[in-house]
């Protein structure tokens, strides 16, 4: 059973190789009325594409989107949305080699013996080229979002062994794009900035972590027992390339505290609002978000294409060598930021339509 | 759009609240011709139910599942399984306190908010009592994946700060169950147990981590682009009650490496069997499995209701005191193993099914 | 990949063997806040159940139901709804004589071809008993759609070759009930209910056609491409055991119009509504409802157990002789009305929820 | 909630309007492997294409399919199958007029009242346009279904009153395409094209009924209690555009029969299959196929679009008077024959690949 729609009442449905003729999706469930053009997507994919900076990939992707339905006159009526991405450079190299072995740390080799046939090309179906589209959609949620003031906020929060030192309530879009890493917090950006371009210099690649927030989420979004809040945003966020983790609220540190430490105590704010002193449970609790701040952090391994030579097998098992050669992200956390964002947008959207359905019936 | 439901092809439905008549679920999918009677079901409820040992809550459930349909002369016919669970104390203590204020990190606030009424009875539908539930399909899964020789092994890796120093491959149910923590590092365990009790004593409460190894599972489990292993993973990890995170295989630490440590390196075994050195992947790349051992980790928070006095508001905003009563877990550690076994049965088993439809087509 | 549930706002899970200890379901997606108790349901499945009149099987079914979850104070709170009742006579007879035969135009053929074992009592899951857990869930949908004044009403259109004549405008509740046949032209009442004593005398059975009209739906249920309103009805009534057909509005006996006679005029009534002349549409254009009632026929085979002797083969392809014993249905039609009705209550709860998702968005 | 999905192992999400740059589809669940080019599925989209006969309309559209993705090197590779038909002439011409009116039996009033917006041209998504998608992802499915010798035909089987007399067993494929109206008895189709043509010059429309036959099925495709073969057959039909009923088997007829008269009595054959002597059943029983001939019967009404004068009401509920312009079919029936076919072979594949996920497990 196919795995490549995410989302019940906003559905989206990815479909398209790295190296096909193109890439895209198609979004099911935008409610009908909503101003949509190709200028409001574009901006989230010149955040995702390569090229931008000296910490990215060179690659050169125009990532241009296209919007084939689902909108006439300039806003949304209701029906399937089809999105469309041309691949510029498709299939215009030499892959051969690569038919011949498996990639230490790809998706080669599981995608060769679970389908008996891969797209060599750029690893086909298995590279993170297959995410633009995902920020193409997640723009969509983004613009249905803002009719509920609900703001998404994603940026790097580590790379490697820096952390960031950064007052989640005091970042700003402008802050976190102040830099090419992403990262809020100045000066650690300055030395995630140096590590990662040392990192690519030795052909070597880094790790790191991002951290999301989102901002005006109103109360009861999430459906226990199964659909938590939580528990969607752990799948989206695990189903994006290179991840490898989850974390939300006070996370795994959390499971060092004493529940006397960690229980968000309830006051009454002076708009009779109910809200809770500290936020360890990352605003949700039960599954369903409970008004104050939602966040969560999303752990990314270093990318698995080293420019340095390494040892693998070929697809007859034998011990061969092997060295990574095109343009790839010496640290993918820059440009995984607007992902993050995406698949956020997309889950609270979801879950947004979801609780309409109810609260009004 | 209700949550009840997790799983594609194998497929639960969970109903019930801690204090209605009963609680249960319905298993769809579940291939016929297994054998299957009560008996292989009540030893995982066993180990999940309270009162186990002085680690746990000392409230009396018996937990004495029934199978009401799918099974006949004592296997399963393909069709929906019913299995239920009488509650013995259903509303026999006075909630009434509890209908007027809302507990610190409980449920109570968002369940009143999102639904405009709520269950007080012992948390309603929020309680971890629906995990029995779960436990109970998951014998089932675990009864398919049997037939496919996979092999599920969870256990208490850290409680607070104390954590377990264990080889995974030499991890053993019998040594899992030696001891009432559920962990396999017996020295661990010892000062785990005493830490708990410590707590316990304290009226407080602690959290900790469950690491779960998957041993024989064939190459091919996951669907990308969003079911990928790992995604559905994640999803059944964070939906269990009081789960704060989730990293399989290097997880949030491997973010610290870089690509040249943490890429794990293919060669051929004596059988012909293409394997990893190392295993930084957890078993899965590219969504998929391959092969290799997989594993995970999954955070728990403290358990929110102490025996101690608390600041709250009650349902109108104003704040009050609170005392914790009744019979609570000091940690839910140890019960939450059988429940992290269940749910990861769950995912394997629809995976199972959902690479058979296409591997024999 | 089981196919025990419908809907997808509104859903049902349905479980349980004809003489199995239980049958149920689990009604996931009610709204909360909705008064529901065991009287609310128990009437419809009176309608349904056996023993009511000469014209349907004399057996003893009480079909009590229970609420296991879901209702608290004698509300819906908005989770998973369970309901249980429980079979009277289960596994009383011998059986041994059915397994070793295939009934004609019964489902034992097929079950024990598809899952290589089945359940011998009474046609095990392939009974129509299991409706009777499809009609308790239809009366909770009904409450649902009471609050949007949407009114269902079903009767039985024909038995065999005498077919009613009925002003669908004037048919009311009453007049349906007011014969055991449900018909609510009196003098073709009269006609059926004598036929069927007839066949019943003959020990052999007879078919026809429920008619059903929606009265009060709003405008817009109905989700295109596939989930059109005339689709989810198509496959919500042709799921109904022994249902051979459905058509609505004009049906099949519009494919015999021309154009000029088929449209439906549009005009404005003296409340500014627009309506149609005619209604040939059956309330439902391009998939959605518009506003106008809306109606549908559905066929039923005659039963296919018969009080006489008929020849068939045994499990090894032997041909044998058999005859029907027990107490069945001569005409399934009167006991099919609720079924009708609840079904046709399911499909339109579920629209109205999916349009509410999306209208308030 | 969207319903642009159709199918769960074997699944396509339809996207695109009448006039917008293009129209496709995305398929998913394709099992990997299967030898796949545009030439396999150009030959269904030119049977559905307008202009092949004086007896459909005669837009040009060449209606020609591009594979976007899922396939590499002619094979499936498993993973989602992007299909795209551009549009020649969008939004070529002027639809001012359509704009302010609602035409009769049309979907203009529903479409705008459900969602607050339409799109006009053509009649947007509401258009049968949208089923040239649906054909070609057909031709996939029937890929799929020739591995397991699956064989599907349709055919026009009534044009108004005049009905063909066929012995469905003896047409052929040859025998439905030697004439334009799709009928294999020669003398019903010369009378059908006679009637075609001569409604066509009175600037009107008729209706008429397509039958289909599936051969080969395998014993147990479908899964009970829903997802009954003939369930989703049902909701297939009925979601293409001017259905207006279904009958499986015996179908409507068969109500006037009584049950010795109706059952299909079994007999094992030379080959030792199991097989029945009559198949009233359509070779479906209890919702799964049992190896006989599975056949049914689709009802569409007369096409709305009349080249003559209507009353009908303008947006704000004025009479007014419409004439039909551009070039319509006078008879949707011989282009309804590889819809018919196309979403038959979309329901087998689903199920066949459900069936292979349980008897391999």
């Amino acid at each position: 059973m196919s795995g490549d729609s995410f989302g019940k009442l906003f559905k989206i449905t990815n479909w398209g190789e790295s190296h096909g003729p193109a890439i895209g999706c198609v979004v099911e469930g935008c409610p009908a009325g909503i101003p949509l053009t190709e200028t409001d997507i574009q901006p989230f994919l010149d955040k995702r594409r390569p090229g931008q900076s000296q910490l990215v990939t060179q690659r050169n992707e125009a990532d241009q989107v296209k919007i084939l339905s689902g909108v006439v006159d300039g806003k949304t009526t209701g029906t399937a949305i089809s999105l469309l991405i041309e691949n510029n450079n498709n299939r215009s190299k030499d892959y051969s080699e690569f038919a011949k072995l498996y990639r230490p740390s790809h998706a080669d080799f599981t995608y060769q013996q679970k389908y008996g046939i891969r797209d060599v090309a750029g690893g086909g179906r298995s590279s993170a080229r297959t995410t633009a589209s995902n920020v193409a959609a997640g723009a969509i949620a983004l613009k249905v979002l803002q009719r509920a003031n609900i703001e998404i906020l994603s940026w790097v929060d580590s790379v490697g062994t820096i952390s960031a030192k950064i007052d989640a309530d005091q970042v700003t879009e402008a802050l976190i794009e102040s830099n090419p890493v992403r990262c809020p917090d100045l000066v650690a950006a300055k030395a995630m900035e140096e590590k990662i371009l040392a990192i690519r210099k030795a052909g070597d690649t880094i790790g790191g972590v991002v951290k999301c927030v989102v901002r005006g989420a109103p109360i009861g979004l999430g459906e226990p027992l199964f659909d938590k809040l939580e528990a969607d945003l752990a799948k989206a966020m695990l189903s994006i390339n290179a991840s490898k983790g989850f974390e939300f609220g006070s996370g795994f540190a959390g499971t060092e505290l004493i529940g006397s430490q960690h229980n968000d105590i309830f006051y009454q704010d002076e708009n009779s609002q109910i809200k809770t002193h500290t936020n360890h449970s990352g605003g949700i609790q039960g599954g369903i978000s409970n008004g104050m701040d939602i966040y969560f952090r999303v752990a990314f391994k270093p990318v698995a294409t080293l420019m340095q030579q390494q040892q693998t097998v070929d697809t007859s098992g034998n011990a061969i060598e092997y060295h990574g050669r095109g343009r790839h992200d010496p640290c993918v956390l820059p440009r995984a930021v607007p992902i993050v964002d995406a698949m956020t947008a997309i889950v609270l959207c979801d879950h947004w339509l979801r609780h309409q359905a109810y609260c009004h019936s």
